[in-house]
């Protein structure tokens, strides 16, 4: 692989300029936006390198898929999972640069999804360029999924997957993108959590009130206020009925897994200028909250007066965005009936419930040989110890492959513990965006060679 | 004063041109604007009538006072107390026409301020115009107090007045406004509820967090929806310990007078497409809760991603804007103390408490002359009987009129049931701005003959 690295090394810059190019692609699938283009762009710089690709649509109101397919030196399948859409920029106050305006400062580089998720696509475009202008040929046969909506939870992926079968087939995947942990040793996450995304709304009367008539008019933000109190307390239990039914004990693999992860909460503390971490969680307990329980979190609230000083009235719509992240065997469509059956049994039949996202839960076995393949390839590259994780805490719609397709998905990535994936300043470090091209190659290397 | 009345007639139309030349004045205190040129284009009105103006300046924050005053008949003086400033115009999109452009439709006039409270000051000034013209000179001494600063509290009146107290002397207030009832009779308010209004706010980490670590990142809407639900309960009770202590006996007279008030609550509901107030209040109950009972108002809610769609984050900041009307003899400093205790004691040294205003509640007697001639002027102007109201559902600042100087107030008006002040598309009646007029010169005539 040294070829391989030298020419990676040698057009560093280049690299970083394409990373450039598709940040400024303003691809906020949120609000639908500029994302023809950026699937345009990206089948392009596919094509360059004899990629055949094909803009596909989903049903629904998917938002399309970019696939590609090249042959290889081994007539085996890797498919290789990322996503061309990015969240929306908001609060744009809190960015230090244009959100869609890649900038370099301190060695870092910022942009809204340079870190999640065209820093790791990049990364490994560049990577197999690497390959191919050195060795004149792809390792093995190279599928790419270019998901356009996997940050409003991936609408109708799973029945895209369905409807596409054969053409999806594969050995092994590679996930989205991961990154490396504080002490620069490379994360090798194993599967994702569930998520049900819903807003809650509520609407007592046909316009605002003057707050006067507090006394008698039924206020929808008292309203919302109530049913989400009964859903959480504040020792953080979920109380929705039967909610942790089906959350799957830990195996003994994962829980020492879990274990041998480095303690990364202080750092992440450091960056938040958080003192104590919910129920003052710490070490392994932070990792297994973070990594194995699954959430009732409050996205954002919204009712009546917003601006500057006071304005009395009471509003005639409040609204709550929710997202429950959830881990094995939870179904997103269970959580929600009981979410409604929830509302109905506590008296909240005033609160609406709308679904915006429905995504499973997913796990790749920790004996897998494809996870012994990346793992250890992973640890040659950085030269040092592969930190395995049994589960990333965020979702992917790696449902789908690992259940449908029965592919074993491992991820690798150019992340790292402050790159505010989803936040103002979202940024990687360019020493790891150089890295992630590295592991790259070496991955599709090693499962170019992989006679399995 | 049937020479009065056929001025006010021939004049009708000149009198809405002048109310529609004052909405076109964006005065929203809440954002500082058109503040002085609003004052000033007053001032030039009064002038024109002979009235000396002065545009006082308050202490602190507050915004300037429109002081105007003119001798007459009688050495006797009637305070007359308004406000040239008006609410915000949000939320836009639900006008039918611009705020700030008075438009008439099917016998209404809308406009931002229309009824609250321009078409109250107008009404006034086109009344003693008239007087005037017809006779030659006013009934009798006549103070205006004009306030800048109404809708976000009236900060520093109290100081106002008290620095001011001579300049005031007054031997009886008209109050800025009120209206008639859905049967058409004039509505005679003598009191008014006092107010707290606080923005609670909660910051937990320095910044939005991808919404994967919910599990560990404390989220502060999820603080203040739990603090928010240990203040009021489902019934409408007020847990804040303490927060009825100050809550004066209702008098007889009161009781009877709410008693006697009429019906309102079906046109209300109407006009609100709403099935069922608060604790399904109907009748003398609906009254009692309107005007007799204390109040803690979520006003509006902010927190996190508010955009379309869906967005995962833990947010960094919540906050909620709050108002509790209060009953004599509650305090709103006491209130506010003992929010803050509340909030302590409850573990939510975290919630951040910002007070917006703060004003006492205030009642003048029902026993008082000033207000059986008011009510009997009322009567005969209208043809209809006055419906006497003990105190008002909403705030102003009568304390420091009614208590600091010790001069018995009361209020006639402009507005009816549906003139949605605070609200999108306020309005008024051409009709009742017209009757407006005719019951101010009444009640100055009445006023100017007043031996008492």
């Amino acid at each position: 692989m040294n070829d391989v690295c030298r020419y990676i090394d040698d057009h560093g810059k280049e690299s970083v300029e394409e990373l450039f190019d598709l940040v400024r692609m303003p691809s906020v699938s949120a609000r639908r936006q500029a994302i023809q283009e950026t699937a345009e762009h990206l089948a392009e710089k596919l094509q360059d390198l004899g990629f055949e690709t094909r803009i596909m649509p989903k049903r629904g109101t998917g938002q399309p898929v970019l696939y590609a397919e090249a042959p290889g030196d081994s007539e085996r399948t890797i498919l290789v999972y990322n996503h061309y859409d990015v969240q929306p920029d908001e609060p744009l106050d809190e960015w230090e640069t244009e959100p869609f305006e890649p900038t370099r400062r301190d060695g870092r580089i910022y942009g809204r999804g340079i870190c999640d998720d065209k820093g790791n696509v990049m990364a490994r475009i560049a990577a197999l360029r690497a390959i191919k202008e050195t060795r004149g040929s792809l390792p093995s046969r190279i599928k790419f999924l270019i998901e356009g909506d996997e940050e409003i939870g991936s609408p109708f992926f799973e029945e895209f997957v369905d409807d596409n079968r054969d053409l999806l087939k594969a050995d092994a995947c590679l996930w989205e993108g991961s990154g490396v942990d504080p002490e620069g040793r490379p994360l090798l996450p194993l599967g994702v959590k569930g998520l049900l995304y819903v807003e809650l709304s509520c609407r007592t009367v046909a316009r605002d009130v003057h707050s006067s008539y507090a006394t008698v008019v039924p206020n929808p933000a008292w309203r919302l206020t109530w049913a989400l109190s009964t859903m959480k307390d504040e020792d953080e239990n979920i109380l929705i009925d039967g909610f942790y039914d089906d959350v799957r004990d830990t195996t003994d693999a994962e829980a020492d897994a879990i274990d041998r992860m480095p303690a990364e909460e202080e750092a992440f503390a450091k960056s938040l200028e958080l003192e104590r971490f919910v129920l003052g969680v710490k070490g392994k307990d932070f990792r297994k909250r973070l990594y194995l329980a699954p959430s009732c979190n409050i996205d954002g609230l919204t009712a009546g007066y917003q601006g500057p000083g006071s304005k009395t009235i009471s509003p005639g719509r409040a609204s709550a965005k929710l997202d429950f992240r959830l881990v094995p065997d939870q179904d997103p469509h269970d959580i929600e009936r009981k979410l409604r059956r929830h509302l109905e049994k506590h008296g909240f039949e005033d609160i609406q419930v709308e679904t915006f996202g429905a995504e499973h839960p997913a796990r790749t076995s920790l004996d897998k040989e494809w996870v012994a393949i990346v793992r250890d390839t992973l640890s040659s590259v950085y030269g040092k110890e592969t930190v395995v994780v049994p589960t990333m805490a965020g979702t992917g719609p790696m449902y789908p492959v690992v259940k449908m397709l029965g592919v074993p998905t491992a991820d690798t990535g150019v992340g790292y513990i402050d790159s505010r994936i989803h936040a103002p300043n979202e940024n990687i470090r360019e020493e790891d965006f150089m890295m992630g091209i590295k592991a790259a190659a070496a991955v599709f290397d090693a499962f170019g060679r992989w006679k399995g």
